[in-house]
């Protein structure tokens, strides 16, 4: 990246590997060129124990320099102190809990104009499971698990918008998602689904982002669907959506947000 | 169907609702025209209490001509007794287990060729989870669910080929098995995946199939993909694959084979 250009955001699928070889939580890391990294913990009710695991699986890493950043009600993020310490900061890495609490706790906040100045001069903004979500325009609050995706189920809410048009899932594979992450882009296919397996990463950099990890990021855009029923079926009703593009990538793979392509390393 | 033709292939995604509404039941049913039903539970090791649980659900339906199938091993297949069986039936049902177990048993035996007769003249073939799988041309017998495919971990087998150019995954939603299906198409592109969500089931009737039942469908179409890694790659690397055609159907729809597309019940 160069200097007047923003950041990296780096969106994690959840249970990124913390003590073998950490090739993702490396990637944040060297990004930090030596500054400081401010783990993020607001996603959590309980966020006990959080920082000291991020904080050993760094240090290994050569990154010693962290510093934990929670808030308990948004009254506090008019705190100043909250505000200097992420000023001061190369990096910001939002941890897992609930993505409804990162984006109604920071939501229109000092902090949250924080972090957007922290991308813009270059910082890095990384965040995994909920704080994968929050990073993206919509985030997914609620839809079911492992079953037949009903229209009714699906709850979308603003995330922090710092990648714009996609709906970021997580524990992907894991967690059998692909039904609940069909049902968001059908309800707007301007909206790119990418749906990140555990200890997986895209890291996006300006228009285009890189596949970091063991896992799978599956890509839904339903840009050239020709039907669904989202708007006329009941909420029971299963979804039908006919033509999705659908993409699988893995480590190495790269994927352009613009064009809504896969692309090739080598390719500009 | 006309009096000449096939009868309908009946291809259900496991744990059929059997004391509710039963409208997949109610469809097999529907189909014997007062004729006998023969339960196959030779996908089961201990197939103990499969037919008694069927035979429950279908008298509700009227079905009440039911008798079970079973062979311990090949040798039994030459049992004139059991070839009667199917020779006199209006349909038969294969039961969950191991769909390997349904094809290494009758696999070119008499009683495989019995079935087949049985398809030409008009009868119902139905079958529920291994029972839906040994009906394609191809059957997934291994591969993990709910996890990043890993390309070494699929491992396919022949099935009974009565539904030509398929495979058919089952309890598709609820074991998270997109990952896995994606990989078998990535094989071969000539091969349609069809995923099939528990109490959802397809009804083939000649190039045409609909779909019943509470669940979805889930077709992957990698006619159109542009790159996969599958042939490169080593075993334990997660697949890539580009422009996949994805379909997401529910009850009503239905779905051309020889044309891959989706079609509503009023196109001819």
């Amino acid at each position: 990246m160069s200097e007047q250009s923003n950041g990296p955001l780096i969106a994690i699928g959840g249970h990124e590997d913390k003590d073998g070889e950490r090739r993702i939580l490396k990637a944040i890391a060297e990004r930090l060129n030596g500054g400081r990294l401010i783990i993020a913990t607001v996603a959590s009710h309980e966020p006990e124990g959080y920082f000291d695991a991020y904080k050993d699986a760094f240090a290994a890493l050569g990154a010693t320099d962290l510093i934990e950043l929670y808030v308990d009600d948004r009254d506090e993020t008019n705190d100043p102190a909250h505000k200097e310490l992420i000023d001061g900061a190369a990096g910001i890495f939002f941890t897992g809990g609930d993505q409804l609490r990162i984006v109604s706790q920071l939501g229109d906040t000092p902090l949250e104009s924080a972090v957007r100045d922290l991308h813009a001069r270059g910082g890095v903004i990384a965040g995994t499971s909920a704080g994968a979500s929050a990073q993206s325009e919509t985030m997914l609050i609620g839809g079911s698990d492992g079953e037949s995706y009903r229209i009714g189920e699906l709850h979308m809410a603003p995330g922090l918008g710092l990648i714009p048009s996609v709906i970021i899932d997580q524990h992907f594979a894991e967690r059998g998602r692909i039904g609940r992450l069909l049902g968001a882009v059908a309800h707007n296919p301007r909206i790119l689904g990418i749906g990140i397996d555990e200890d997986t990463a895209i890291v996006v950099d300006g228009e285009r982002f890189k596949v970091i990890g063991s896992g799978a990021v599956t890509i839904v855009d339903a840009e050239h669907v020709t039907r669904s029923n989202i708007a006329e079926a009941k909420p029971q009703r299963v979804l039908s959506i006919h033509n999705v593009t659908l993409h699988a990538l893995s480590a190495g793979d790269e994927f352009n947000l613009a064009t809504r392509k896969p692309c090739s390393p080598s390719e500009s």
